[in-house]
């Protein structure tokens, strides 16, 4: 089995590359090869079991996602993403990542021909929701989305499940929460100040709480 | 005013034009021009009291909203879409229709600058729903469509959602429901059938029902 993990990079991709390095295996499948991609170059690992290839590009340029998908690899890990205070500042780059690229991506993998239909597992967000909220939310939750950010995942979830009933791929989106703590500096997420009261303290920092303090939010912390 | 009106050839397009004629105002506001478009020809209309353009081209091919939006219209009609059934069997041409168009004209909308901002009507569909539904669908009923088409509209719905918070239009969607009776040869709409069974009947033809006779189905009719 080839997996390719896009956003490698990243604070999960990260966790999730070394988890699947680590176990040499997706559920019962033994993994035969991974490509790992990020824009920013992701970590070559020492003593793999199977090779590992690094890919350093964007993958939301025209061709890019061609190039990635080539060799049909058999789950795809699409992490990657413009986070949520970026995409709101900067509305075309919010577009063009965030929607275009998995636009190009999905489309690169339907393209493939030959019945090629991985498995793709891509990071939605809980900013597919918006507020006012009731208690728990159910799977029957509407979405409206308040930010640039969530409009775009709330739309790559639209496309994947096209996709995925007609056939071209078999897609899950997963609605991740706040992911923390986060290590190293605060990247641009719009909820990074959760991960700033946890982690800055510790380092014997002050941290800002730009909210109120009875604003309750999902979080999701890895081991 | 001036109003744009996309679509102006089709059903509703033809209807919407012919009432604004006649009323020569929307709302209170006198209308001062108006731009009849759509890919086949729309008719010019006889003795109107102020100038009608009529524009026949593609409005989802690059450069075309532009030039569609460059005299600043103050309200957009947008009703052009591919329908239903074509949009299902096209995959291509309906997302290049549906999204990429609809895309296209509310970017074209956001970069005419100069604090440019229209309202913009758009016509969407009760497919951005998805069965198994309730015994009324409420606001917040959950967007799951089950076909491409409603996947587009609902997209755009998010578009245009995103587009208005952010002050680049004044939009809103509306949730159009079969309009019957079509008159004329059936178009490649899902939901065609509505039409044939009362408008063939009375033409002395027969008209085949290809869903059980207890379906149930939300429609609207011109006067």
């Amino acid at each position: 089995m080839h997996i390719l993990v896009l956003g490698a990079a990243g604070m999960v991709g990260r966790k999730l590359s070394e988890r699947l390095l680590r176990d040499g295996r997706l559920g019962k499948t033994d993994i035969t090869a991974m490509t790992l991609q990020d824009v920013v170059a992701p970590a070559q690992p020492a003593k793999t079991g199977f090779p590992v290839n690094t890919v350093t590009c964007d993958f939301a340029v025209p061709g890019a996602a061609e190039k990635l998908v080539a060799d049909r690899p058999d789950v795809i890990f699409h992490l990657a993403a413009i986070v949520s205070g970026e995409a709101e500042l900067d509305f075309d780059k919010g577009y063009r990542i965030n929607l275009d690229g998995t636009r190009m991506l999905l489309d690169a993998i339907r393209l493939v021909g030959g019945g090629y239909k991985p498995r793709i597992v891509f990071t939605s967000s809980i900013a597919v929701f918006g507020a006012p909220f009731p208690e728990a939310i159910s799977d029957e939750f509407f979405h409206t989305p308040l930010l640039s950010y969530g409009t775009q995942k709330a739309i790559d979830e639209l496309l994947l499940a096209d996709y995925s009933r007609r056939g071209f791929m078999d897609g899950i989106g997963i609605r991740l929460p706040t992911i923390c703590i986060r290590p190293g500096l605060p990247n641009k997420a719009a909820s990074g100040f959760f991960s700033n009261i946890l982690r800055e303290p510790l380092a014997g920092k002050e941290a800002v709480l730009p909210v109120s303090e009875d604003v309750r939010h999902w979080h999701a912390t890895p081991r």
